[in-house]
């Protein structure tokens, strides 16, 4: 009567397993600024309150297990409206991005297939790939080189008889960094010639600064077979409780086949479709404000940040985060030491070790995810914290 | 680029597949009577709507991987209420039934690890054995005498050295049975025998009829460390549409094992949460009309169908279930033709065929499930035009 090998195996997630520290924190009557994790204090939009207190149904009923209709006709519209062509018969609603990551390892890699997925990258997929029982295969990059994809051969390098994919996340957590359409192409150029699937997590899509664009795999006619879409309200429309999320396929195959896994779960939570259908037929221009906020969090940051002896790191181009190399060598343990034994005026904060966004063992140890998810005075304030307790550390424990 | 085995194997769900062919008789304009899913006609309970309208907050945020506090509390006050010592230590909030059973597969089996259950069982094991890449080792139980357990010996000639768990699930669904405090001893003695976990699937626990009471695993002690109880809302208040349910266990290593690959997906939907609370928060009394009424349906149900020639049932003890042989050699078909060539004054009945609930190849094909989740007058007239189609469908078909 033992655990399985899985459930002992499947990472704690490295970006709660450290929250009781700031739960005992905040006990002892400490503010604790919260810039570890991709919770935004943008409001969750007026029209998504209002079809809440607008729901109107006697019974609580299941809906279909590919998520109502019309919610994926506003998805498969909003992507036609960034001239990509989707039909609802592209769209099936899940239960988060999380969700829709879950799907794609189950319809791509049987157990023991392998995912290649460039590191750093968001944790929780080690997750997935444990319950799945699919092996991902790290493609490391570099804090110095703004965590570009390397060349072609290196990616191939990758490759062996069992790899089933590729996964891109564009903008991406942890590091920031958006994809050039060169870059893109390189890795869709892999994928066909090592005949494998694309899937991209782009649910950070509206976040890329400086007038710039997100490019999608799904404007690639020439892998629509192959291209797989992880996307999600959570933080599009700041509906990270909504839990809904959708996978978007133009192959026939693949979708009948996640159909069948999402029959097994019945259907997406019904009110949250409902919020999340208001949510898409806002205008778009409900996205500038925001943006605009973003951006200017990140300048705040980046600013903050960079007088920092010895820190590395790279202006990002989009989502929220940001890792950072320290002059520490166990950013864990900084991490844990800045919530248990470091206050200034009664205020900490608590950053993400970024170790556990890594699966090359030992990699990481030295450099944090900070997200920028405060308003512009609350993330000046934490970064004059963040900056003292460093310092204050770094005399304490000296390399 | 091919599709994984598993997404290729995974079963279609029977429940659905037959559901265009209902949408079309709509569609032609005739009245389909739908007792083939589990979907009830009960009304939400209005302390649950209350709630949806007192939601307020700025931000639709992520909740704990757990689920909310006060919910956990919630459900183990239910559960004391029933002479059953929990905490809020022994509960985490799933998304559904449903996660509750993947978690309960991923954690005490890997990949190839079997699981031995009573068949018929809930067709949508079935997908979450696929995607966890669990083998069900079906049990098989027969229609004759109401589908109750086998000796020990019986049992135990299931077993394998891969055998991880038995999974049970009382009040069933699909055959309405209540297992009794002996069968499930009998069950508890070959678990602890052979040193294996006990799954039960509990969440038809309100739904027992003739002034019977449902036992829970979690009443033996002696099993304490190998009890996992699924759980859920949906029928319970009337909620399917809210996926909100729970995983129970007082084996601390099963407990944070889940808690782990809740980690995964990140939190269960935070606004149902909420009104699952509210939910719980009513008082017990609330289930005795419903209860009433559900028997109601069923003597109505059982005592409509008795008199077809050649029918062989047992009356269901729980849930709102019934599996009933016809004499047909093949009920798929009738199920089809009953929506696409018949109708009694523009009406027409969906059952489900039972071959779904059946792992054993062959087994089932002349039975069909029935769900008695209609009130009183809709479902007394549609028995009558069931009853009618299959006596025109046996003139057409001879055996």
């Amino acid at each position: 009567m033992n655990i399985s090998k899985r459930g002992l195996e499947i990472q704690e997630s490295p970006i709660r397993k450290l929250k009781p520290f700031a739960d005992k924190a905040q006990e002892r009557g400490i503010h604790v600024f919260f810039i570890n994790i991709g919770q935004p204090d943008i409001p969750t939009p007026q029209p998504v309150w209002e079809a809440l207190k607008n729901y109107d149904e006697d019974v609580l009923s299941y809906g279909p297990a590919q998520g109502f209709l019309e919610l994926r006709q506003a998805i498969a519209d909003y992507f036609v409206a960034y001239s990509i062509p989707l039909t609802p018969e592209n769209v099936i609603i899940t239960i988060g991005g999380s969700e829709a990551i879950h799907f794609s390892f189950c319809v791509v890699a049987d157990p023991g297939g392998e995912i290649i997925i460039p590191e750093p990258f968001y944790t929780n997929y080690n997750g997935y790939a444990s319950s799945a029982n699919v092996k991902i295969v790290p493609l490391t990059l570099s804090v110095e080189d703004g965590f570009r994809l390397p060349p072609a051969e290196e990616i191939e390098a990758k490759i062996t008889p069992k790899t089933r994919a590729i996964l891109l996340c564009s903008p991406n957590n942890p590091t920031g960094t958006v994809y050039t359409p060169e870059e893109l192409e390189r890795v869709i150029s892999v994928v066909k010639k090592h005949d494998l699937f694309l899937i991209a997590d782009e649910v950070y899509k509206e976040f890329v600064y400086d007038g710039a664009s997100h490019k999608s795999i799904l404007e690639y006619d020439e892998i629509k077979d192959r291209a797989i879409v992880v996307d999600s309200i959570s933080k599009r429309f700041s509906c990270c409780g909504a839990r809904i999320g959708a996978v978007i396929t133009r192959n026939k195959d693949i979708f009948q086949s996640i159909l069948k896994f999402a029959q097994a779960r019945l259907c997406p939570p019904s009110i949250e479709q409902s919020i999340a259908l208001a949510a898409y037929r806002m205008e778009r221009d409900y996205f500038v404000p925001i943006r605009e906020e973003y951006q200017k969090r990140r300048d705040v940051l980046y600013e903050g940040l960079k007088d920092i002896p010895g820190i590395v790191m790279h202006k990002p181009q989009g989502a929220f985060y940001i890792i950072v190399r320290l002059p520490i060598k166990d950013c864990e343990h900084f991490v844990r030491w800045m919530l248990t034994d470091f206050n200034l005026g009664n205020e900490t904060v608590m950053v993400t070790p970024a170790q556990g966004f890594y699966s090359s063992s030992g990699k990481g140890k030295d450099e944090v995810r900070i997200a920028y998810v405060l308003k512009e005075q609350d993330l000046k304030r934490a970064i004059h914290v963040f900056k003292e307790g460093l310092s204050k550390y770094l005399s304490l424990f000296s390399k």
